[in-house]
């Protein structure tokens, strides 16, 4: 089946994209330039995870999303919060309704080509907190993929990572043999990552939670 | 209170415009630059409009919908269906999923200027058969937009023409003294509307129950 992925050039979608790739799905991959200040560096990666998987791919100018502002990722005049994995607070890094665009996209693109699926990696364990990344947004979106479509089109959403703590991704991945030497995760950074933003915080306690080493450089000694 | 309009520049936009601002909102008007081969026209309607009612305005570049294609509207291969208002097919005019691209940017900003409402002049009665114009459509993006916002956020989707028949729509814009005159509607040219394409179709039948006359000009005798 031809399924559509959204890869962000991060770690959570390459593993997604191992998944689909290990379902025998036929790969379109989709990627977002939406005014990210580390967009270089992630569309290098994005596009690394495509040619790896030898996927179609589409990518989209959604810079406006950084126009509408309001988000330390797209805003440099917001301060990218160092982390803090044990607060509930929504982080200065959430990008105000940011999933919504990228689904709506490759909804509107596999009508188009006849995908019949969507992955996307959201974490909802040991994740930011942010709202569109919980297993009741992606449900509702579906209701709205079957009401807003064709009757004959069939398109389901799917979330392979969202019950996974982050450690168990780095597991799947390994196990896939995804290719996370390709990855991008830093929040602020682009050559070199930070080590110490929420991203990375995140990425590097996965990746001791597995016992397995981090392929990619950081800014701080280890 | 702050509220968005979703202003394509159309007959539809412009009397949901004049419902929100006889609430008394504040106005925001939001426009989409989606690949539509009539756009310098739309977008001219759109600031007129927006002039018109010394309204705070964003225009989005979401020109990326028109490279994923699969419609008549944004691609030019693809011939504007002549009108056939009895058919219930979905004409080839639907543009993919389209109204979750414009929704999803006034989400977003919404959620950055604290807006509490956004209006879509989205008709279901005699409306052309595209899916993302049914309530229960708003319905669920309601739900989504309550479960993928931050938990502080109140956002609400207003459609005040969805029930409405277009005579009843035109009727709705003369009392409100909406500037018609400033509106367009053509699928198919970007001077004088062409009059026999689907939405001239609908907007000449709909001044005609009415029984006012359509201020703007046609390339048709009628």
């Amino acid at each position: 089946m031809k399924s559509i992925v959204l890869v962000s050039g991060g770690m959570d979608s390459c593993v997604t994209a191992a998944i689909a790739a290990a379902e025998g799905a036929d790969l379109a991959m989709l990627h977002s330039s939406y005014g990210q200040l580390t967009e270089s560096r992630e569309r290098r990666a994005f596009e690394s995870i495509a040619d790896h998987y030898h996927a179609e791919r589409m990518w989209l100018d959604q810079r406006y999303l950084g126009r509408i502002g309001g988000s330390s990722l797209t805003d440099a005049a917001i301060p990218v919060s160092e982390a803090n994995l044990t607060s509930t607070e929504i982080p200065s890094s959430y990008v105000p309704f940011r999933n919504a665009h990228f689904l709506s996209a490759a909804v509107s693109w596999a009508e188009v080509i006849g995908a019949g699926q969507i992955f996307i990696g959201a974490v909802f364990a040991d994740s930011s907190g942010y709202p569109d990344c919980r297993p009741e947004y992606y449900e509702a979106f579906n209701e709205l993929v079957r009401r807003g479509t064709k009757p004959t089109t069939q398109i389901k959403i799917v979330t392979p990572l969202i019950g996974l703590h982050k450690h168990e991704i780095v597991r799947k991945g390994i196990e896939l043999k995804a290719p996370l030497n390709l990855t991008w995760s830093c929040y602020r950074n682009s050559e070199v990552a930070c080590g110490t933003c929420d991203s990375c915080a995140l990425r590097l306690r996965a990746f001791a939670q597995a016992g397995v080493r981090d392929p990619i450089l950081y800014a701080i000694t280890l």
